[in-house]
């Protein structure tokens, strides 16, 4: 392998993870101790901080800062959603990427992100190679989502699924405590595939997990969802529902968009928008049970809890950072990290390197076999690929009882 | 002192916390070992258990059971809302508590609940010494709304005031990534005390608070509303606004039956109902300014999120648990455990007793001084006071990334 002597740059892309900094800091400790990289930049907000040429030198900011990313939520280096034109059609960004490259003389190109970062990440790749501008580009997966294909989980998923495990258990044990309780909808992240969704089951590990799950993986049946619910409610005198904000009828038709009255609904610009799904749950299970109802979405924090992360997608992450960087100076390039589960009765994951081009725009849905035949609950498969992802209590820093965030300086380089 | 032997009863009440078991199991674990207690029964879903003779014998629990029960969240001996008619007007329920006190020979009652808890206290404890029934009664204080008066502050309270905080912070992180975010509206709970929301103003403290808090203790006005949020949002293109789900306008109507185009909303019973405010302002503030938007309510994770417990706050609610036993033991009856703020710099409270009288029925709000003078943010008194209460982690058990909660047999006592 031929020595490639360069800077780098470490980007984030797309939603933010509770663990998407560890992999940003596997990614900066292990670039800057790497002889062949000469400077460890980072841009600010992803591909359009390399457009705009905002970068900085991580090699400035403080080590302690930089050790406490791993338990810092968000994106550090500031995320972007912006997706790169076909270079046929139109090759502006790709040219001012190569000159933004020339001008740090950056040889290395990793990105943190989800399926459209994988997207950008195989085709700034391909561009440097046409155009012959030597650099290795490595995709760093994270997505709560889970969808990336060629990889047996993505960081940010467990530690999503344990808050969203953790979180579901507390409101089961709250719901029961007059005898009586409610009939409650938790709406949960998932817009094509149901993964965080069937998180909630893991709850049912110990006792205090949802009654009724439903994925996008299976249409939807307005009337078989009521009666499920009806004879869990008559039965038990409470109910818990878990539903991805995606699930959509037979016809391909997003429940969110029925509106409480079966109608669609829409925001003040006449957008159709989802997010109004558990609502909509709450007053057709009203309206047929009578039932105390409550609608509670996850939303925002199911993505940013990095108070209740995993430990082992703490670790796993920042291992795939740490991956990206070793397996880039070695020779590696067009490829992204992927975590391949070990055989053996104890969990285990083990990096391997997978081609971009099969992970990017690809989507990994829930398999059918790991959803009951009725469409409503999880099966053992599920849990048992789950379950060992959540294990581990993060050590987070904490100072006065609120959380001790990382701060980068992030001075521009010029 | 005259030595009372006898059994005492054990019960909870209202709405849970993540921290109300901690004071059952202080009160349990003094009780057992108290000579003057014959027996420790704890009543099946508070009052209505001693209606209904469902009691069960604390004695007969493992240990290790009720050593899980401080980082167990949710009313584990069942909760009621239940309130007791006035004796003078019907005293039904009085003779039959005194028939089931005298059945199992009950001495002590330990009621632990907030407001509508301690004004039963009061009412059984006049009752028992109108009918010369020799009985010592202590209420054990709990409420998330912290609004039980002649205590420094209220058990549950911290931890979810802990919990909004952190929960605010990583949203706010989270807010950021994209550089131009979207105004984000939290709706938190609290009727008519502002305490809880309030609490999201502790995450200022690390640079992540809320840009703008509104409590039920200023009257809200829709238009400086809007043009507060107009300002914020242009100047750092992203805005955090915190509310309680009771704020109300100068003429006392609740916001959150304006309906987003300003009508009052209603469910499908016709019932107006609180917790659509978030959605209101949403649209509110989406008409007025255009921006991305997003409505997150807590919902019962505030008072139910025991992975965010405060530590001090597991500590004195089983201080306050204990010290109701050994007060009552020490003959002391009619009186609430309160806690009250010691003089210097550091943080501590002291046990206080207090009579039942002086709490039942009354709400302690947020002193307007605490509030700052335009009505949208905290004064630093208000930090000052509630920052020293979220401190310290909680000691929970965790099983494969999953919380170990308690787990009671309760079998009923013939």
């Amino acid at each position: 392998m031929k020595e490639l002597k360069g800077a780098c740059i470490i980007g984030q892309s797309g939603g933010p993870t509770a663990v998407i900094n560890a992999s940003v800091c596997g990614a900066i400790a292990t670039a800057l101790k790497n002889p062949s990289i000469t400077q460890v930049l980072a841009a600010k907000n992803g591909i359009k901080g390399i457009l705009e040429d905002n970068l900085f030198d991580c090699g400035k900011e403080a080590e302690i800062e930089l050790a406490l990313l791993p338990n810092t939520p968000a994106a550090a280096l500031g995320s972007c959603r912006y997706k790169l034109k076909d270079s046929a059609e139109d090759d502006t960004d790709y040219k001012r990427i190569v000159e933004v490259f020339k001008k740090h003389d950056v040889r290395y190109f990793f990105y943190n992100g989800g399926n459209d970062s994988m997207d950008t990440c195989n085709k700034v790749s391909k561009y440097m190679r046409d155009v012959g501008y030597d650099c290795r580009v490595i995709g760093i997966p994270k997505t709560i989502d889970n969808d990336l294909a060629a990889t047996d989980h993505c960081p940010g998923y467990a530690s999503a699924a344990k808050y969203i495990a953790t979180s579901t258990a507390e409101i089961s044990l709250d719901n029961k405590v007059y005898g009586k309780g409610a009939v409650i909808i938790l709406e949960i992240m998932g817009r094509n595939a149901g993964w965080l969704t069937a998180a909630a089951a893991l709850a049912n590990e110990i006792g205090e997990g949802p009654d009724l799950v439903y994925l996008p993986e299976v249409a939807f049946d307005v009337e078989k969802f009521l009666s499920d619910v009806e004879s869990v409610y008559k039965e038990k005198g409470v109910c818990i529902v878990a539903v991805s904000e995606g699930i959509r009828d037979k016809d391909g038709k997003f429940i969110s968009e029925y509106g409480s009255n079966g109608e669609k609904t829409k925001d003040a610009f006449g957008h159709t928008q989802m997010g109004g799904l558990a609502s909509t749950l709450v007053s057709l299970v009203k309206a047929r049970t009578g039932a105390k109802m409550r609608g509670i979405e996850f939303s925002l924090l199911q993505r940013c809890a990095a108070h209740c992360a995993s430990k082992t997608d703490i670790v796993e992450a920042y291992m795939a950072g740490a991956a990206a960087v070793a397996n880039a100076a070695l020779g590696r390039t067009d490829m992204m990290v992927g975590l391949k589960r070990a055989a053996g009765e104890n969990y285990k994951c083990d990096i391997v390197m997978v081609p971009l081009e099969e992970v990017a725009n690809e989507e990994k849905k829930v398999p059918r076999a790991w959803i009951n035949e009725e469409g409503n609950n999880m099966n053992q498969e599920f849990i048992d690929y789950a379950l060992p992802l959540i294990a581990g209590e993060p050590d987070r820093v904490v100072e006065n009882g609120l959380p001790r965030f990382a701060h980068l300086k992030m001075e521009k380089v010029q």
